[in-house]
């Protein structure tokens, strides 16, 4: 039996692009004569859609081009792919989460059994749950069980199980096949072997794992397609963060020995897709950073050049009152060694006449909190002028650490269309700019060395305020990732800072995921909340 | 037999206080010789906690709470109240969304069957559903059928309903009770009824209903708490938007002639109370915000002194190149009015400052977008100093016409710490003005007659970049709240502005909820979506 795993990037909503891209690849396995090709979870309207669900229009022509597409399919080739389909009974939710299995023709459907409804999913809002796994007869390949994503996730992770585990319902098979759009985040590509390979070893069965590729807002998906076979052992993957399609002949047990991945490189892929995806499909051609000679906003430049190439992005240099010296030549330095466009803006002059203006504010508040904030937003201010001047995108260059401490001014440092670092701890954000620098120095060592400032006050260093970098992050790992109960000093701190800074993450911009747990949609606490 | 509803403000997380306001009303009930006192839904812990029940100091310090509370419990009434507890179960969510009834020290629990999750409801992420409905016997009172909220919901509103409906798992009883945490929305209280009254008359049995009473960030809980006789005929109503300990004797089917509620009153109490529950959870103790002798600035200026009184609101008046002189007049005469201390800040000398250092690129932009945006961030930025210099919560002003068009400047007149007009469409804006002048005036005629203007360029009105805000009104009600698809043209130009607009919104304040769909975390559309 010869299997088509295709991997491919869908853009949320763009039905007739995907169904183009679906009946493509369909040609491509068919020309390469494979039995059976399999698409990932909602592959014809992208994933996740969450409230696009809500519009009718949306809706209607998701209908239309799966009806369009399905009568454009080969008849000699069994089609597998993802989409939503009506509710059919009276009760329960609108909509199933289905796999459509298309074999000569003739429309089976299968519907998700498990709906993650935790982190940032939401499947619950508009799904109704499959109530078993759909098995039916496919030619050329013998009895096929068809699973979409979560059902293979019975046992959960981060211990949140079900109350059914759909492997129960499930008869002998000679391939399990299943439809994922599962979001990367470090460390899950073997959290997902694993789950797939308690599939296959309880019904000694080869699987089939097809993986959405691309980037949606926050998430952004591997693809990392795999083969596993009835032992559990891994057969073959597909490429990571672009799309493919990944030709197997089940029969022939061949084990390949991959290299070995480097989650660093990964993190980099990881990040570039899902700039690149957010600039794209958006159709946006720029992007622009408040480039301050730290370590945060260098790794930023790099990733957007990486992502977009260097014409298509512009560094600003925005010196204020407590700027050092460094702060604009090692910029300098950065920039020529990306070969990006900059521009200086000091931010002297509006400063000062607003020192002037808000003299009896400023000089009332013995914090200097009020003086800081407006230098941070004067940059903001800066830094929007030239997203409405220019038609570009602000890319916010936080991090995990100091949002989780809530050191950061909103609408200040935390203006931005996209944050990509926001789910990389402080540490993660030195690894990352070390591998850029792996070849050639890119990244100015003095940015290595100095230490981190927000440069809003005289001699004013992060750590004067922040516990160590080493210490918050492992607590931030802890707390945030982990939802474990404080119980160091600098865990307890945080606690507490989270709480505080509740109101600023409301307001922040969307953040590429990359852990199992970041801030932004998938993270839901409570503003109020006296615990 | 004697009833009693409580109808408590409880604090999100404030365990110790929650339990002791328990303990008081249970007092209380008990000295009025009730057999039974019935609280709402989560009493102890406030609803919703959404993602604190991912905290383990939260779990843990509402089971020391639980257990402390049940054991002072009076012995001589029996207790319900709504509290979550452990899924005992190896599988499925961790937590149960239950009624706790004690009875002579005895604990019942009863878990919530219909977990609701759409619009603002988030309750499968932690909640496993019960699987039957609680019926047990209880001294004075009989056979007692205990149901929490959404239980009662089975039919569902827009069309959202469930697999399966609770009222079919139910056997005769003499009384039904149902404990609440319904948010208020215009009309809601005739749903509720609905709801009810559909139970009370298939089960021919009285039904009490108790409902939560205060604001948690978003939601605004109106209490309005009934009993229904077992006809589904209103016997009787707990007070609005304040707390209230009803008693009532079931028997004694008297039916209240109830005057006829004003909903323009109503949107009155619950935003002051959305206002002054947000402050005073949080500790803040001054609110301010930017005046602009606007309709919407006017009346958020008329809630916030409602809500917390005048001494504790600022207006600040920042005139810029383009004001009027009636965005001055007007504001003084409106703060007269409200006897509201005001400071007056021009931003002319940043604007100038900026001008001249983004000269080149204010230039090149012939929409003249870059200029009108440094004008309303330069106020925000003002707005914000006031906030760091007096620890005071900037209100922002937007109202739900201008959101839904992204008729506003992120981080600009999109900032503040809560938006409390944010769910009114520009014609309720109107209505609940004129409320404010129904007595005296407070707001000067001279807003109300003057052209809806952002005044951020010669000559400027909203009507030059917007549909009439009458058409644009009626558009949001049947595109946002209604989900309606588009027919009229100001209806699809309003589809394409939305999606235009995602990413503005994504970063908006919290939104005080009053319709059935608001912006906020209730909607989540994707920023990526090509439909």
């Amino acid at each position: 039996m010869r299997v088509a795993l295709a991997q491919i990037n869908p853009t949320l909503g763009d039905f007739q692009r995907n169904a183009s891209k679906i009946l493509e690849f369909c040609q491509r396995a068919r020309s390469k004569k494979a039995h059976l090709v399999v698409f990932s979870e909602l592959a014809l309207s992208g994933y996740p859609p969450v409230d696009a669900l809500d519009d009718p229009n949306f809706i209607e022509a998701h209908q239309r081009a799966l009806t369009g597409m399905i009568s454009k399919l080969p008849k000699d080739l069994t089609v597998v792919f993802g989409a939503f389909t009506k509710n059919k009974k009276k009760q329960g939710k609108p909509f199933h989460n289905s796999a459509v299995v298309v074999i000569k023709g003739k429309v089976h459907l299968g519907h998700k059994n498990l709906l993650p409804s935790y982190d940032v999913f939401d499947e619950t809002r508009f799904f109704e749950p499959g109530t078993e796994i759909l098995q039916l007869r496919v030619p050329n390949i013998g009895r096929v069980a068809v699973t979409v994503c979560e059902d293979l996730w019975g046992e959960g992770i981060k211990g949140l199980t079900y109350a059914h585990d759909p492997l129960k319902r499930i008869k002998p098979c000679d391939l399990i096949v299943n439809l994922s759009a599962s979001p990367f985040s470090l460390g899950h590509r073997e959290r997902r072997l694993k789950a797939a390979a308690r599939w296959a070893k309880k019904l000694s069965s080869p699987i089939v794992y097809v993986n959405q590729v691309g980037a949606q807002d926050e998430l952004i998906f591997d693809g990392r397609s795999f083969v596993l076979g009835g032992t559990g052992k891994e057969m073959t993957e597909a490429h990571s963060f672009e799309e493919d399609l990944l030709i197997v002949d089940i029969e022939n047990k061949r084990y390949e020995v991959r290299p070995k991945e480097y989650e660093i490189e990964n993190l980099r892929r990881a990040l570039t897709l899902g700039i690149r995806d957010f600039a794209e499909k958006l159709g946006i051609k720029r992007v622009h950073l408040g480039l301050s000679g730290g370590i945060d906003s260098s790794l930023v430049a790099c990733l957007a050049c990486d992502a977009l190439g260097p014409n298509r992005v512009t560094g600003l240099l925005l010196p204020g009152p407590y700027s050092s010296e460094g702060s604009v030549t090692d910029t300098q330095e950065l920039s020529k060694n990306l070969k990006i466009q900059t521009e200086q803006i000091s931010i002297m002059d509006p400063f000062n006449s607003f020192l002037k203006l808000l003299n009896h504010w400023v000089e009332s508040d013995s914090s200097g909190i009020t003086e800081q904030n407006i230098q941070a937003r004067l940059r903001g201010l800066v830094l929007m002028a030239f997203s409405n001047a220019q038609q570009s995108l602000l890319l916010n260059t936080s991090n995990k650490s100091e949002l989780a401490a809530g050191y950061s001014t909103l609408y200040g440092d935390l203006c931005g269309g996209l944050c990509p670092i926001g789910d990389l701890t402080k540490e993660q954000v030195y690894a990352l700019s070390r591998h850029y620098n792996s070849g050639r120095e890119i990244i100015p060592k003095a940015v290595f060395e100095k230490a981190p400032s927000a440069e809003l006050a005289p001699n004013q260093k992060d750590q004067d305020t922040l516990p160590p970098y080493n210490l918050l992050d492992d607590a931030v790992i802890k707390i945030v990732e982990q939802s474990r109960p404080p119980k160091t000093e600098v865990e307890k701190w945080l606690k507490k800072a989270l709480q505080k800074s509740e109101f600023k993450r409301w307001q922040a911009p969307p953040i590429l995921r990359v852990s199992l747990h970041a801030f932004g949609r998938g993270r839901r606490h409570p503003i109020v909340n006296k615990n």
